[in-house]
C-alpha cells in the first residue's frame, strides 16, 4: 500500500519545501551511550517537526481541483502544524481539529500559520465525527495524521536521508530509533532503509504507560493504551498502532523500546547542553532510549532521531532543571 | 595577508571533519524582522561554534613534525574547545589559558575534550606572557583565536557556504549579519563573500559597551573598549579589533550594529522556539540586530549568523524567564 516509489515520488515533491536536516553528534553523548550516535534532527525541520514532510507530501498529492476546496486534520499539535504551513504554501485553507489541551504553543502556532481551530474535549467529544461532519460540510480532504499512504511516504523521505548521510559518516551497519506514536515515521522510515540500506533495523520508542507498539509488536497483534491521558509526551500519544502502519512495522521493525518521562526529560537537556538542539518530551524518547537503554540495542552505532522541538517554556525549564 | 585560495584550501581540509551546518528560517521571525531571514547556524558545528573550523583549519596546516610537539591557545571558551578537539582529532596535545571567570560548561568541555587547562586572573595577570612561557618551554604553536591567517581563513568557509546555501535559497541579494568579537569569523566571511557573492555585506554585530569595532568602523581607526567585563557576551569580547582582521572589516564590512543585553536575550528565547536551537548571548547578537534593529539594514534579506551556543543551564533559563 505503501511503496518505495510512493517515498522517491513524495521527496521529489518536497524537495526545495521540506528541510534536508543535519545528522549529529557529540562525544559526550557517544560516551554516555556507550555507542556512536548519530542524531537525526527533525526538530529543525519546518514547523519543528517531521510532520511538515507528511503535510507536504499529502497536501502536494492532491488533484488541483480538490485540493483548492481545502485540507482538514485532527492532531495535538505537530501534525496540525505541518498542514497547515503545506496547505498555506499551496495557497489552500485549512481547518484543524485539536484537543483543548495541547500545549497553547501548539494552538497559536496553528492559527498563525492560517488555519482555522476547532477545538475539542479530549474525554467527552469524538474527533472522528467531528472531522467527518466538517469535512462533509465544507467538502474539505481529511489528511490523516499517520494511516494514509501520502502521509507515510512523506515521512519516509526522513530514512532515504539517513541512508544517504549514514553512508557519507561511514556507517554501514546500525539501529535506527525513531519515536512512535501511530507509527507513520516509524513505517516510512522502516519502508526507505529497507529498500536503501537494509541492514538497519529500526526500533520504535515510546513513554511508559503508552507502550502500544511495543506491546503490539510482541504480541503480534494490534494492542491499545489503557489510557490516552497523563503523559508529558503529547507528540506521540495515539490509542493503538494504524491499520496501515502497524503491518509495515510487524514486518521491518522492533523490539519496541520503552523509556519514563524523565529520561525523556534527561534526553532533552542532553540535547540542549551537548548538541544544541531543543527537542519536546516526545521527540526525545528515542534519544533517551538511546542514552540509558544501551543495553537493548545490538549495533555498535546508533541514528537516532529527535523528531520534534515544539515544547512550552515551563516543560524546558522542568527538563534543564531535573539536573539541578 | 589572508586570500579566498586560502579559505578554499582550509575548506579542503575541514571536509569530512567541520560540518555543514544548515541555513535555517521561519515565517515568525520573518514577520517581527519585517524581512526574510535566513539564520546560519553555527551553534551546530562541531563544539558548539563556528571556532572549531578555525582550529580545525590552523592545526590541519601546521607541518607534521610541528604539530606533532601541540598547540596551545588563550580564550574564553569557544576557541579553546575548537582548537582542543581539532587537536585530539589530529592525535596531538593541547594545552588551553582560560580566564578563571570563564563560564564552567566552557572549562569542563575543554578538559574534557583532552586538553590540559591553565586558568589565569583575568584583572592580575598577562595571558599573553603566560602563553608566550608555556609556548617556549613546550615548543608549542601559538594558535591565536582570530589574528592568524589559518584561522581566518577557517572561519571564512562559513561564507563559502553562506554564498552557496543563499544561491539554493535563491537570495540574489542581501545583508549578513555575524556576531563580532575579535574579527576573525566576520573577515572571514567578508572575504568569501567578496569573492563569491560581491552584493552581499557584511554587517559586525556587537553588544552595548563592547562595540569596539562598530565605533572603529566609524572612526577609521582601531579603538579599544573600555572594560573587558561585565557582558554576559563573554564569547565575544576582546580589547580590540585585530591587526589583520580590522583591515578586512575597513575594506569590505559596516557599518557596526550594537544591540542590548536584553535584546540578545531576547533573540535567544525567539531561537528556541522558532528555530529549536540553543544560542548563546554572544552568539545571538546578529540575530538580535536583524530582529530589533531593522530600521538600520538596507536589503529585503538579511543572513543571520548564530555563532555559539555554548550557554549554562541558568543563563538560558534567563533567556525564557524574560518573556515570562
Amino acid at each position: 500500500m505503501v511503496s518505495i516509489e510512493m517515498i522517491v515520488a513524495a521527496r521529489a515533491r518536497l524537495r526545495g519545501h521540506a528541510r534536508r536536516t543535519p545528522l549529529l553528534s557529540s562525544p559526550f553523548l557517544d560516551e554516555i551511550a556507550g555507542r556512536r550516535l548519530f542524531i537525526k534532527a527533525e526538530c529543525l525541520q519546518h514547523t519543528g517537526s517531521f510532520k511538515f514532510r507528511g503535510g507536504w507530501s499529502a497536501v502536494s498529492a492532491l488533484e488541483p481541483e480538490v485540493r483548492a476546496r481545502g485540507v482538514i486534520a485532527f492532531s495535538s499539535g505537530n501534525h496540525a502544524q505541518g498542514v497547515a504551513l503545506a496547505a498555506r504554501l499551496h495557497g489552500v485553507p485549512s481547518v484543524i481539529i485539536m484537543p483543548d489541551d495541547a500545549p497553547k504553543l501548539k494552538i497559536s502556532n496553528t492559527r498563525a500559520l492560517g488555519a482555522e481551530v476547532v477545538l475539542y474535549d479530549r474525554a467527552k467529544e469524538d474527533r472522528d465525527a467531528i472531522g467527518a461532519r466538517l469535512s462533509e460540510e465544507r467538502r474539505l480532504t481529511l489528511i490523516k495524521p499517520f494511516d494514509e499512504p501520502q502521509v507515510i511516504a512523506g515521512q519516509g523521505t526522513t530514512g532515504l536521508e539517513i541512508a544517504e548521510q549514514a553512508e557519507e559518516e561511514g556507517v554501514s551497519s546500525a539501529e535506527v530509533l525513531a519515536p512512535c506514536g501511530g507509527g507513520g515515521l516509524t513505517s516510512g522510515i522502516a519502508l526507505a532503509l529497507e529498500a536503501r540500506t537494509p541492514g538497519f533495523r529500526v526500533r520504535p520508542c515510546e513513554p511508559e504507560g503508552f507502550d502500544d507498539t511495543t506491546r503490539s509488536l510482541a504480541s503480534g497483534r494490534i494492542e491499545r493504551n489503557a489510557t490516552l491521558s497523563g503523559s508529558i509526551c503529547d507528540a506521540i500519544i495515539t490509542p493503538q498502532p494504524g491499520n496501515i502502519t502497524f503491518p509495515i512495522l510487524k514486518r521491518l521493525a522492533g523490539p519496541g523500546i520503552v523509556v519514563t518521562d524523565e529520561e525523556a526529560l534527561r534526553a532533552m537537556a542532553l540535547a540542549f547542553t551537548r548538541l544544541k538542539i531543543v527537542v519536546e518530551p516526545g521527540g526525545a524518547v528515542a534519544l533517551a532510549a538511546a542514552l540509558f537503554h544501551g543495553e537493548q540495542l545490538q549495533e555498535d552505532a546508533a541514528i537516532v532521531v529527535t523528531s520534534g522541538g515544539n515544547v512550552d517554556d515551563e516543560m524546558f525549564a522542568r527538563a534543564l532543571a531535573l539536573r539541578g
